[in-house]
């Protein structure tokens, strides 16, 4: 008999679910329906700030996988069908065909969920105006696109200075507008350390980005047609054109908790290791769901293409007989703002002392080829480590091209729990065009090793 | 009293030692003296190439550290000094005064040998003729770059096509020569797979190096000066105005096997973890020992700076009542051909095979950003791994700009001896200006994982 495998959200974690599932079992073994609210699947969130900086010029070019496409694979994508109640006990969930004319219910053996994230919108006045735009979802970015590209504005505030807040910094810089930041904490990048914050500061400052640290926003103003005038905070009016939010998202567990199904401390949906929630035959992924930080064994929800993808081909391969785990993130991260880069993976210096550990920290400024080749760009990595026994505990870094990706060998000792004194043996690539001859992240460990014999003695 | 910590030797190894040491132990407490045969110390011939393709413009920015620089540090640095013997009954080695005038014997109570390696030179008939290279030392590199500035010539022949001979065809392109690449094997850099290898080959073809292959060098042809004037292989006669060899190097043991200290079957000096020979109290370091392969466990002679540093540096550490170890190698090397770029790191697919291993090999195809933004380069990831158990053996990359260091989260994963499942779960920064949402190394041990599991069924 064929089973029935409904997945609920088609974007990156729902869509690799349904994909890996459709190459490991035949079509008339395993029949795969997936619910979408909009018109897209599988579309690239992340690139969302480069349709809006216009260094990406064309949406489509965001989305890997078109309805049709998914459909020609053997998926039944239904798009601009919401899922609107899970009935857990009769196996089914509850449809209603967008805009709302129809509600229908569609039987399943397993499930997986994959509903994404909610924005964060504060109760602050004005929120909502005209022209202040989120960037979460694919028509969000056209909408903001098509306002920089048809209105011509001048100014633009963006609120918050995380990695969305920095990112479409660098677009509406790119897209010559006058661009102003706000920001409730005292450094952008909340998720480093305030050292290495100040470093992304002076980076704004640098691309022309006027930036207000420790500014929470009171009000946005509006003008008489309901338009977006003004970001006021205690100590300024920032006038603008335009508003864009980068307040971070929160997952989406609604759907989830309405139906029974156990729902974590960060909000997000509880699964086991094989990404199975509490309910047997029914999975959750991406960026609705909880994981386990590995470094600090908490439970974490982070919103990131690349986890949701890999959580969905585990759900994938789990509902199709197989055996695959997802053990958990280490929080690694990337970003640019035009010439620079930052990175960060593990817990930061401040969050291992919030959890009682006994920290130390070591920062070393280098180079990210040797001194000498051409394009030896700045860069500085900052290492947290168990004083004492070594182990790493997280890493930093920001510095210009060739920086933010050396974090990566960081994760990887990270995941294998290594102490600084064995990183420094590590046989990572040398050749001049790609590191000094000590790579940065070598260095950062020698210093590491070296000031953990002088305080051990 | 005052001990005294000899080194042999004043370039990465041997100034690493004496480095590390002086900032460990004062000067009244440890003299430091290093014998040098040339002038120079501390200087990177690993940037030699870029000297010659006028990437760097003067030699003198090779050097990190004249022995002026290091005698103003509390090291008493010898130039144009050779060691000539070492008397381990009495402590210490005989030292002669360049170009010979003077011999003296000088007191050690530690000693660390850091004399290098020696070019492979086979016995081809007119393999010392004038205008053919090396390009092991600085004044090598130097002599070459000064003929390719004054005797204006038009058509090179590099003999090898190892980093080196590819390193130097980038150069000698760069300087308006034509160039041809001579190798007696049937692949360019045969440290990698032949696949991987005919890539290279294409990439050579790319930048326009003629690139002759299972080729072995028969004669050099000399004119009526004593001047080359042609490569001639078993198929033909290449004329050439100056020829390169890279052929490689070997440990220079000759000192130690002398001295009755253990050379091993690579004919590098033989030392511990802890970098000391078989006598106690004689240690050594760089291009002149062998080390363990901490994947094959086999010993291995590996020049290259990095390997030198860290080896230095423990030998500096372990000198002053520290302890430091080196632990062994994974082959972890990168290179740049024009655009294109290399690495490798632990066995390739036939070192695994002749090793006895049951191996298997998967390779992708993929970029090194997200596909939609711009500069998204080709990059091709194979990795090697225990058939059974899935254990990561090595990984080969060849690719363009941001596909070589990727090879560091690799080497991470073998010194952790991680299984490609492992592998698809690690936590690597991704944004789409660093990385599609699978990084290349994640698909590649995804790739890896699925033809894993259909191995065993």
């Amino acid at each position: 008999m064929t089973e029935r495998f409904v997945v609920v959200g088609g974007d990156a974690a729902g869509m690799s679910a349904a994909a890996t599932a459709r190459r490991r079992r035949r079509r008339d073994d395993l029949e795969i329906v997936v619910f979408e609210r909009s018109a897209h699947t599988s579309y690239a969130a992340c690139g969302l700030p480069y349709l809006v900086g216009d260094v990406v010029h064309d949406p489509g070019a965001l989305v890997a996988r078109t309805p049709e496409a998914h459909r020609a694979a053997g998926i039944d994508v239904r798009t601009r069908c919401e899922v609107t109640a899970i009935d857990l006990d009769r196996r089914r969930v509850e449809v209603r065909d967008l805009p709302g004319e129809r509600t229908v219910t569609e039987p399943f053996d397993r499930l997986c969920l994959a509903v994404g994230a909610r924005p964060v919108r504060p109760p602050i006045p004005g929120i909502d105006a005209d022209g202040v735009f989120g960037i979460q979802h694919l028509d969000d970015g056209v909408a903001l696109r098509r306002a920089v590209d048809e209105t011509g504005p001048r100014r633009a505030v963006i609120v918050g200075g995380g990695y969305i807040g920095i990112e479409m910094a660098e677009a509406l810089v790119r897209r010559g507008l006058e661009v102003a930041l706000v920001e409730a904490l005292p450094a952008p990048m909340p998720t480093l350390d305030a050292d290495m914050g100040a470093l992304v500061a002076d980076a704004l400052a640098e691309i022309g980005v006027a930036t207000y640290l420790a500014e929470p926003v009171r009000t946005f103003e509006r003008d008489g047609d309901g338009r977006v005038a003004a970001v006021v905070t205690d100590r300024r009016r920032l006038p603008a054109d335009l508003v864009v939010l980068g307040l971070g998202v929160r997952p989406d567990a609604r759907l989830a908790a309405a139906a029974g199904i156990e729902v974590g401390p960060t909000g997000g949906v509880v699964t086991d290791e094989r990404q199975q929630t509490s309910v047997p035959g029914v999975y959750a992924a991406g960026d609705c769901v909880e994981t386990r930080h590995l470094v600090s064994g908490r439970p974490v929800a982070v919103a990131l293409g690349t986890h949701a993808n890999k959580q969905g081909r585990v759900v994938g391969i789990n509902v199709t007989g197989g055996q695959a785990t997802f053990p958990g993130v280490l929080g690694t991260a990337v970003a640019k703002l035009c010439g620079y880069e930052v990175a960060r993976t593990g817990l930061t210096e401040r969050e291992a002392g919030d959890l009682g550990l006994d920290v130390a920290a070591t920062a070393v400024d280098d180079r990210t080829r040797a001194g000498y080749y051409p394009g030896a760009a700045p860069i500085r990595v900052k290492l947290v480590w168990e004083a004492a026994g070594g182990r790493l505990l997280g890493a930093q870094i920001v510095g210009q091209e060739g920086a933010a990706k050396r974090v990566d060998v960081l994760a990887a000792c990270l995941w294998n729990r290594m102490t600084v004194d064995e990183i420094v043996s590590l046989d990572l690539g040398y050749a001049p065009p790609f590191s000094p001859v000590w790579d940065p992240v070598l260095t950062a460990a020698r210093v590491a090793a070296g000031a953990r014999e002088a305080r051990v003695g």
